[in-house]
């Protein structure tokens, strides 16, 4: 998804930060009943854990994402933390009152451990023998983080699309370790449309002949050409019919030359967007953050019946949609508040007219940031 | 799409058929200022033209389809033309009425020449030298099977997707030799979300290494993954969120295995899908009808102004849309019809509600297929 970083007056950075990795040494038992001996967990923190403990917020990733939220690491990067507009001193996750977690999630490529990871047993990166990781075994993990830092209950967590996802789930699995859930352009599960987007990606790459099964480490290749269509694929799911033709429309790059070049700027925008991702993100990754989505669905082992999923949650609910989100429309978010009104939960829910589609969730837009302060100056710590 | 076949009670079928090739030697211009030397159209015929040749009706195919519109070769033939639901004795477009002509377009793969036809100055197959052609191309072409045929004017064009942008094409181009256009789930033209996924699906199959740069017929192969994946995006597109919702929603094939293998009976389908077709059609032919959908644009030449692209039409049409369809949304078929009427042109507009989305143009919807049938039966001939 697009990194947006701005910095409006009067709004703070949590200026330069740094990253830090967990090693957890006892074994983790997954839900597909595979068992990671020990893993690593990368990590970064904003704002000061209070002498309570009780001001932690995780911020769960989506599919590309990773643990550097906010931030930067040297004054001259670039480009901030992925949710900076969201994080920092006055902003509306204020790190002035809360102790900010970001992580990068299991089977992830940016330091926790995954595919890419070497293998201790064979001294060589897993590759296709890193297991299928689900939002259940993320939470799961995310809660020894929790237990290594210290801290028994969290304050909220938060997170969009995928992310989404864990923050629910954090309410299903720890109950009584998390206070609010902020749960963001998501849903209880996929639809088919979904799965079946995911399932293009994944051919993409599962068929690129430099994928080797998933072993194209050994080979000293990546399946590039397959990355590149699954992440194309993928910004067109996350904006809108409406953004794009406003972006984008039917402009022409130049004069048309009948050719099969880039003709429009579409074109010139998509095939960008996938060289960048293609030439970045680890595609063993990208295959597992596709199948934890499909795999989502705490309704299933209740007959479908989300109430009765939800059961047992305690949490506060934040539930927020965009009008525009196509690939998790705001139908989907009010699912899960019908599903926590009738557990006579408290959820506030707020359906945001943003044209940016998917990648709302990611913008700076000010009404859904202010909802999201208004949200967080309620959080008691 | 969706090949549909059904026999309702009542209704025939044109029986068995024989496709034909008409050969033309005078060198045909393209809108690109490449020029054909020589070209063959392959067609079919259903009905008998009157002898005031006043009841001819082309069918324009759209992306995948082909001159094979009805009947069957062989009685043992599984499966029967495209639109056999809609063509035949008292079927909605009547072949007691009207003599139907259903061609396959310049470009394609089935018998018209393409990129895998036999280029007469070299003995070897087009492949990328087989110039990109447009919908203009595609209706003078179609013009010149008609000056074949002997046949000056047609009762009716009608085309969904694709062909309904070479119906309405025929109007422009042809005001005097066109009595009726019908124009189903169609656009003037196609939004910035449809050129990406259209690039999309080119980009897969150019970057398949067996693509060759369109010269794969000289090594023996095809880029059999990059047309699969192109087709298993497709139907993504094809089908409504909700019918996708109705037919696979998130049902399982077997017990969950946690792997890369199908889980979802979604897809399979999609795999299936896409298997068939990469066994079937040509690459180059798909990477050039995409093409031509990018390209259309009548209103181009107007600075945007439909119209007044439209201001020489003579034409009275019937423009239909589906309320699912999200790839050639009602709202585009609007436009058409607002540009008809902004001409004081005889214009009906029939909006159906059906759940299967831009693929319902193929099915044998009652309430459908009751509009074309009315519609048919005012033609005069």
């Amino acid at each position: 998804m697009s990194e947006i970083s701005t910095n409006s007056v009067g709004f703070g950075s949590v200026g330069i930060v740094s990253a830090q990795t967990a090693h957890f040494d006892a074994p983790l038992t997954l839900k597909s009943g595979a068992v990671l001996p020990s893993f690593d967990l990368m990590y970064e923190t904003y704002g000061t854990l209070n002498a309570a403990k009780s001001n932690a917020v995780i911020v769960c990733h989506a599919l590309s994402g990773n643990h550097h939220v906010a931030g930067k690491y040297h004054e001259s990067d670039k480009s901030a933390g992925w949710w900076d507009n969201l994080i920092g001193p006055n902003k509306p996750l204020d790190t002035n009152k809360f102790f900010v977690i970001g992580l990068n999630n299991l089977g992830g490529c940016h330091g926790s451990s995954g595919p890419s990871s070497v293998n201790a047993d064979t001294g060589k990166p897993f590759g296709a023998a890193f297991p299928i990781v689900t939002v259940d075994d993320w939470v799961n993990s995310q809660a020894l983080l929790l237990d290594y830092l210290g801290i028994e209950t969290l304050a909220a967590v938060i997170g969009g699309s995928l992310g989404g996802m864990q923050a629910l789930q954090w309410t299903l699995a720890y109950p009584t370790r998390i206070k609010h859930a902020l749960v963001i352009a998501s849903a209880p599960n996929l639809t088919a449309q979904n799965i079946a987007f995911n399932e293009v990606a994944r051919q993409a790459i599962m068929t690129d002949p430099e994928f080797y099964a998933g072993d194209y480490y050994s080979h000293n290749t990546v399946p590039r050409r397959g990355l590149r269509i699954a992440r194309m694929l993928g910004h067109i799911t996350y904006l809108s019919d409406d953004a794009m033709g406003a972006k984008f429309g039917r402009k022409l790059k130049d004069e048309i030359k009948y050719s099969f070049d880039v003709e429009f700027e579409m074109e010139s925008y998509l095939r960008y967007q996938g060289d960048k991702f293609a030439g970045e993100f680890d595609a063993n990754t990208y295959l597992r953050m596709t199948r934890a989505l499909d795999y989502y669905d705490p309704a299933l082992d209740f007959g479908g019946d989300l109430s009765a999923a939800l059961s047992k949650v305690k949490a506060e609910f934040l539930v927020l949609s965009f009008t525009s989100d196509w690939r998790f429309s705001p139908a989907r978010s009010r699912e899960i508040v019908k599903a926590l009104l009738d557990n006579e939960l408290t959820v506030s829910y707020a359906e945001v007219t943003a044209a940016h589609g998917h990648d709302a969730f990611l913008m700076p837009d000010a009404h859904y940031h202010s909802i999201l302060r208004s949200y967080f100056s309620q959080v008691e710590v």
